[in-house]
């Protein structure tokens, strides 16, 4: 992994995410299957949002196999329950109807570094499920073909016109790469000096640059899909967002604030050197409805049917050390490959040491929230 | 795991084979990835027959997606080779009629606890060298989508008519279960006595329940097929076969009696029980050429056009050390899980010890040779 890494003063710091970003593998305290439990919210909330437009494409295509994809699937539980709904909803209608339900192909997309092997472990008992579903409901024992595909969505994953439904949760917000132009171009120092997103003290270079990636990534999300998705096929796609015109939504920029305090805490201990801080940028970009609306139009290939901005309550216990800790333990699954990465895997645990205090203690003051964008689009 | 094995004097032993049977995983010096070289030599072999029949398949339907499936494929270096082959030879094929190639859908299976993570972490190699091949034959940048499958093959795995070839090598010789007829019906006492596998002193029972869960599962593995090769469509099949009719053809049956006489050793060390032994069979049968020829003839979906057996040479290098200690290691990467599961880990280091020196003892007196079955069959 080091040689993804080329980090000299004169130098762009360059890293690979592809190789790197993936949610924390395994089944273990601090993995990801275990911290997901707030993606899984943001899911729920889109879930009648997914499975009735899954149902709307099977109901005007009525094709014999149904072809489903969820891009960025990660490894933990979520990982299959939006293919339980949609299969789940779509047998109850075929029911209905005295209609024999079509096989359906599931693909699970992710990072070839995402671990596949946790959610193909869980298969059985996702079988398990499927079936007892389809006993209770008398819709017959369900075909379902699973498969497993690596690559980054951001490029072609899928066949020419082989898929009917497309979803998309926690995932798009992140970027293929760290935005190039948070370099200064005649010093190559960094311009987003102790942070590592946009912040209120960052020059407009910095959204600048993270505008122009997002816009690069999505359009190529966009056309990448267009080839795949039959004609009047589906997408339902979530990210975090803004509520604002402006680059600053409190509620998205707030945990990485948070992040960047925790570090200016371990600089000042002497764990961390200051110049790696101010080298570190996220691969993330949060954008406003008007941002995606604009690349979806300028792409061309499909209509927006929908789009519409969620709050999601961080806070949801009430007790803010439990909530705290809960939002901590998810951004460390997220976070913590990029982190080894850059800053050697020594720091991480007196990283989040103190961000679960700071988290915690924003708790206490006031309720925390953030935002997610749903989107839905039809291929023309 | 230990769930899954009910050891109890008076009851059979029950093994799960699909969540128990997996190659090494990883990249360490005892993984799969590391010891199939064996493997790649019967590969090999076929290589040119199975890249032939695939690309007779394209030329005959020119589809715009051709579909692979590999079942059976492992977690080595080997996984991917029989893709890349059969992308270059029928990206060629295109170039020299000046077409361009289709799209390529390559499908990878294998159960559920096999490690995918290792194929996919080195899909990116994959990538370069399809790029790097296809420059060199000028056949334009290939679009090869990978994914993997998880699941039993002897059941359905694809959706109906979907794939165009299908390739199995070294796989079909693992039956789905050991044979239920090896504990006496009255007593539940295990009847292959000191034997793993059919051995000249197994009384008659032993070879019949052998192929009976052959027949069962080579037929259901037909049928499941069967509904998902589109008409046209080939396989090849490759496996541990016999060139006798009498259900001993010394050189399959001459690993596992190895085996048994190693853990006769450790039996006599006090380090194993016998009953432990006496209870252990492994999942696994080599068919003669008619056994194989009656299941296609008795299922009737499929076309044989062809079947060979072939010598595959174990004592390659010559240097019975060296040949032994291949050995030795490769059947160590494919019964390491099962064994474990079985005896507990603590026994398979010395286990192997032993059974090294007695596959190099053996090879310094004579060449050791296995057989393996290869056969072509078109989906009518």
């Amino acid at each position: 992994m080091a040689s993804s890494l080329l980090h000299c003063s004169d130098k762009l710091p360059f890293m690979d995410v592809e190789t790197i970003l993936h949610m924390k593998e395994g089944l273990g305290e601090t993995s990801y299957a275990q911290n997901s439990s707030l993606q899984k919210r943001g899911m729920d909330t889109l879930k009648s949002l997914i499975t009735n437009s899954a149902t709307d494409v099977y109901i005007s295509q009525m094709p014999e196999r149904f072809t489903v994809a969820d891009l960025g699937c990660s490894s933990g539980p979520n990982a299959l329950c939006l293919a339980e709904d949609i299969v789940g909803s779509i047998g109850r209608v075929c029911s209905r109807s005295s209609q024999p339900p079509p096989e359906f192909s599931v693909l699970l997309n992710d990072l070839p570094t995402n671990d596949f092997n946790t959610i193909f472990f869980s298969l059985p008992e996702f079988t398990d499920r499927l079936e007892a579903a389809a006993k209770t409901d008398e819709w017959g024992r369900p075909m379902v073909f699973l498969s497993g595909v690596p690559g980054s969505f951001y490029g072609r994953l899928f066949p020419r016109k082989s898929v009917h439904f497309i979803c998309s949760c926690s995932s798009l917000h992140w970027l293929s790469q760290v935005p190039p132009g948070l370099f200064d171009e005649t010093t190559s120092r960094p311009i987003n000096k102790g942070k590592m997103y946009i912040s209120s003290t960052s020059p407009l270079a910095v959204p600048m640059a993270y505008l122009r990636q997002f816009q690069r990534d999505f359009s190529l999300f966009l056309k990448s899909r267009a080839a795949e998705v039959v004609p009047g096929g589906r997408m339902v796609l979530a990210m975090l967002g803004r509520q604002t015109e402006g680059y600053i939504d409190r509620r998205t920029t707030f945990l990485w604030e948070l992040l960047s305090e925790s570090f200016a805490a371990l600089v000042s201990q002497g764990l961390v050197e200051q110049e790696k801080v101010d080298a570190y940028n996220v691969p993330f970009y949060a954008p406003s409805i008007q941002e995606v609306e604009e690349e979806v139009r300028r792409e061309g290939s499909f209509r927006l049917d929908y789009v519409q901005t969620y709050e999601i309550n961080l806070s949801s216990s009430g007790d803010a050390k439990e909530d705290g800790r809960t939002v901590s333990m998810a951004i460390r699954a997220i976070q913590e490959s990029m982190l080894s990465h850059h800053f050697g895997a020594d720091i991480v645990d007196a990283l989040f040491h103190r961000y679960t205090e700071l988290v915690t203690e924003s708790m206490e003051r006031e309720e925390v929230k953030s935002v997610q964008i749903g989107v839905v689009l039809t291929k023309l």
